[in-house]
């Protein structure tokens, strides 16, 4: 294994995607310098950390050594300067929020060394206007996560306008050292890729549901026991060339006017999200709400993602 | 294992889906009686049963017996009459072509058995239109798979006007008994619920690389290693469900008006599927036309779903 690009980084903000970053760098064998402006929250986050690399232990996805290695990576801290010392790479995971997001990359562009890049987890917001007004606007990125990132490893990637084009390359470069799989946006769009492919099946799965054409047990079997059968090893795109012996450019010569009749036929309104819509597909789904119920479907996606990530790597495509 | 349900079935029609068929039925049991209305069609579809199952025997995911127990269940007929005798459920997979589609059925309804299921996969025409005005209406359903349907589960059910709930429940309990999935609509849209599903996500992903937001590879690893390894195993909704400690209803008490902005910055135009985009996205995406390259990146697919399925087998949602 080649050494780490930035053997020190730093994560800011501990919910529910830092905590998870924390992960991701921590078992790529960097030290980990956390912060949280709630020093509590970031203990439950290493508190987490421990609890949920113990029931990998238990079910043995990990090793004790691993486990052991990532814990003694991790050290928190009450100042932010404090966690910023020496680390190259930083990620910041802090409340969904312009203002607050713009304070926090201004505390963090004066407290991080010269040259460490400041790397923003943010789902919706441009990263321009996070950053680009700052003495530091040519290191700061966007790295957009799939929740959770230790799971899941896509990572949408987009700079400032003063964001070099190698700063950008270095911080994919580090994401797909530590695991990830960086992909690049040439400019921003509100939802960035994941999330606007995220709603265009959201919007369709609800109105399939709400117009009755089907139970949402049927709709999300169509995905589930489907289409992301297909999709989790191809893609969408990979979908569309294997269906045709001359691959996609032959698939689409036959079946694009196909395509826009049913594009044409798709509602472009949103769904209602109607509270009365929402408890029947919790019904007809079988979803049970409450932390516990949440938190042991979650364990078992993620035990299941594991799997699969290792069929993956284990069988290449061809 | 319970006795079939339906111990003969027929299947009519041996293109790409219906072969898929063959296996489906024989792998569960039955006796699989074979017409297509060109006899050479017929053979090269079983030539590639006997190859296909050949090559899983080689890799491990068949043993001997099974294969050769399936294709002892095979048997090749030149007339439809005689293919029909005895099957007490038929699939048609004939081409998609609504006057073809009720002249075939017209035939079944006049050779099959009293009481045979008429099963359709059609995947873009209305049962109603197909075979609501034959004698038979009562027993015909659509039962339209994703491709290929032995290896992809999932199949959308529905029937005429006058097909009777007890024939349609007739009908999903024996596909789900020989391991598919079905799911039934309540009535007929374009698209049904997989193709409508399918082009929302076709259409924004190639919107996506037509306005230069970023390249192919790229829009499709959002999906294959992002958005479809949770769909894989817990479906769009399920995905919903565990974005929220209070479950789906929480997650779109918060996220509801997020999800409309979103939707409304969707464009409700179809993308070109212009040659030169096409042609763009097969080379992002490393994709090699020609049917030997086809077949074997469609070899790998199926094999790693095969090895998806199994471990869902082994590990059920909790």
């Amino acid at each position: 294994m080649p050494d780490l690009m930035f053997p020190t980084v730093a994560v800011v903000g501990t919910g529910v995607i830092g905590r998870s970053w924390i992960r991701v760098f921590a078992r790529a064998g960097c030290k980990v310098r956390v912060y949280d402006h709630d020093p509590a929250q970031a203990r439950r986050a290493r508190d987490w950390v421990e609890a949920d690399t113990a029931l990998d232990v238990a079910e043995g996805f990990l090793t004790h050594d691993a486990r052991a290695r990532t814990l003694a990576a991790i050290t928190l801290h009450d100042e932010l300067t404090e966690a910023l010392a020496g680390a190259g790479f930083v990620q910041e995971s802090g409340p969904e929020n312009l203002a607050a997001k713009r304070a926090i990359y201004a505390a963090m562009d004066k407290a991080a060394a010269a040259g460490a890049i400041l790397s923003s987890s943010t789902s919706a917001l441009d990263i321009e206007k996070i950053a680009g007004d700052l003495p530091g606007a040519a290191r700061a990125v966007m790295a957009h996560p799939c929740n959770p990132p230790h799971i899941v490893p896509v990572v949408e990637m987009l700079g400032t306008k003063a964001t070099t084009p190698a700063t950008l390359r270095a911080a994919c470069d580090f994401l797909a050292q530590v695991g990830q799989k960086p992909v690049v946006l040439n400019f921003f769009v509100t939802g960035f890729l994941l999330n606007r492919i995220q709603a265009a099946v959201v919007r369709e799965a609800f109105l399939l549901v709400e117009s009755g054409v089907a139970d949402a047990e049927a709709v999300d079997a169509t995905i589930k026991d489907g289409l992301a059968l297909r999709w989790a090893f191809i893609g969408c795109f990979g979908a569309n060339h294997l269906n045709a012996d001359g691959g996609i450019e032959a698939y689409f010569q036959r079946y694009a006017q196909t395509y826009r009749d049913m594009i044409g036929d798709l509602s472009s309104e949103p769904p209602s999200f109607a509270p009365k819509v929402l408890a029947q597909v919790a019904r007809e789904c079988g979803f049970k709400a409450g932390t516990e119920n949440v938190r042991a479907f979650a364990q078992w996606r993620d035990r299941m993602i594991l799997r699969l990530k290792d069929q993956k790597a284990k069988h290449p495509r061809p």
